[in-house]
């Protein structure tokens, strides 16, 4: 059987603003390849990003595309979040500067694929799943959008006159496409394909019957997958209490960052 | 200026299967005489609510309707939710069998209603907000419904045959009503008609941004707005930890029900 067409015009895009962000890159550029993507995998990096990790990069994604850092500078907001870190996920933004390709699905690098979504490029600008905190907005974690440099440039005038709830990335877009919840079912991604981490204990039940569905895990929170205890000798990670992140998708995490990513580490 | 007219074949109804609960009907239904509804205020109790309460409940509600405990005895998903007490909540499907009304929105007792909400009456069946806990699920705390003696018995025997998949009604409501999430946005009431506990915690600068628009509050999970501690000296409701609960929207809670529930209770 042939391979499926690779798709030259649609990709799926996340953001790396440091080595550390990079590691949860390259493990979501590899659960992409291993589910059969026949999009292309673009990875945006700020100057930031290592000569090492730039060039292993390289080897799991189409394009790596240098963008400069956009900050909100919100701490007030930020630390009613309690994240500090995250005025810079606006730079999350480049990505409708991508006008080479006609729609891109932008994930956070603290996402990971468990089974192919090249079905979310049936949908349009701006479908996102609800977020669990409160499900009238969006998670900006995962996103179909039409790259458009006029968009980029009314988001940014966007973040300097109105500017973010939450002092991040999510809480200014779920500001700019205001109608997501009220609109069009079709924006509605399902939550399958965004399933944040406190979903793995807030209603044990759903988990139980839906979770056999769920095609993508987010691992939401200050605490990133590659921050938890891994053991060399038996090959399982060590959960750090409290994070809320599920054992099961943990591990797969970790069993993707050990075969695939970890060997071609520069030892440096 | 003339009251608004009064709707006779619609109404609000709750669901009491005991004193304590109650309570909480009692508030709930004084909260929605304090915001002008014009629809009918119906209260469905059990054999178990003794006589003093039905009183009481005789002075707030339109219609105190005597309905059967029908229960789903799942002890193993409703351990899954630590919430043993939850199969009794397949009393709710009584509501449909109120076929003197053409419309209801059923809404639990430990609800409270903060603003207006009249307009849920231009709603369909089956009209619902999401559930933080698994947003493509809908919580069953508030929701549209036509009555019909059709429905009712589809239940029953969907009750039967598949069953819930928490042992409660609301893990059946989602299994029969499973387009919901998928199919018409119209059903999908905002969150701010059944904003539950976790809100409160989970995403707090939506709760900045959002707060003032709440209309309902929902205080979820098995300490309840009655099980406070409350401080008759001060007026002040003492929260117990770990509930989640908004120390604001709890002290409204206590005020409803210190001015117009408590006095009147019956002293033995
Ligand atoms: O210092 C940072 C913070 C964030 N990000 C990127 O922005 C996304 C959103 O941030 P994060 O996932 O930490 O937010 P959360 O999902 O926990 O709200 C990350 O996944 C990364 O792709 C980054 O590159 N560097
Ligand atoms: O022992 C019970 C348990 C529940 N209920 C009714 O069923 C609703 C749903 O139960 P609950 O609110 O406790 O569930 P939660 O919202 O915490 O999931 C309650 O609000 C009551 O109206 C009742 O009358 N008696
Ligand atoms: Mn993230
Ligand atoms: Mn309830």
């Amino acid at each position: 059987m042939a391979p499926p067409q690779q798709v030259e015009d649609e990709a799926f895009v996340t953001l790396a603003t440091s080595d550390t962000y990079a590691l949860g890159s390259l493990v979501w550029g590899q659960s992409l390849r291993r589910v059969g993507t026949t999009r292309k995998l673009v990875v945006m990096i700020t100057p930031g990003v290592s000569h090492g990790i730039r060039q292993q990069l390289g080897s799991v994604f189409d394009l790596l595309e240098v963008v400069d850092v956009l900050d909100s500078r919100d701490t007030i907001n930020l630390g009613l979040l309690e994240r500090p870190d995250l005025g810079v996920t606006f730079t999350k933004f480049h990505v409708w500067r991508l006008t080479q390709f006609k729609k891109c699905v932008f994930m956070d690098s603290d996402t990971m694929v468990l089974q192919n979504i090249d079905e979310l490029f049936e949908r349009e600008e701006f479908s996102a799943a609800p977020d669990p905190g409160w499900p009238d907005c969006f998670n900006s974690g995962v996103f179909v959008l039409q790259p458009s440099l006029q968009t980029y440039q009314n988001l940014l005038a966007f973040a300097m006159t109105v500017g973010s709830f939450d002092g991040g990335d999510q809480g200014l877009l779920n500001l700019y496409f205001k109608d997501w919840a009220y609109t069009d079912i079709q924006k509605h991604l399902p939550f399958i394909y965004n399933v944040v981490s406190q979903a793995f204990y807030s209603y044990l039940p759903a988990l139980k019957q839906f979770g056999a569905n769920i095609k993508v895990v987010h691992f939401i929170g200050p605490v990133k997958p590659w921050m938890h205890k891994y053991n060399t000798a038996t090959g399982e990670v060590i959960p750090e209490p409290g994070t809320g992140h599920h054992g099961t998708f943990l591990q797969q995490w970790w069993n993707i960052f050990m075969e695939l990513v970890q060997p071609k580490m520069d030892p440096t």
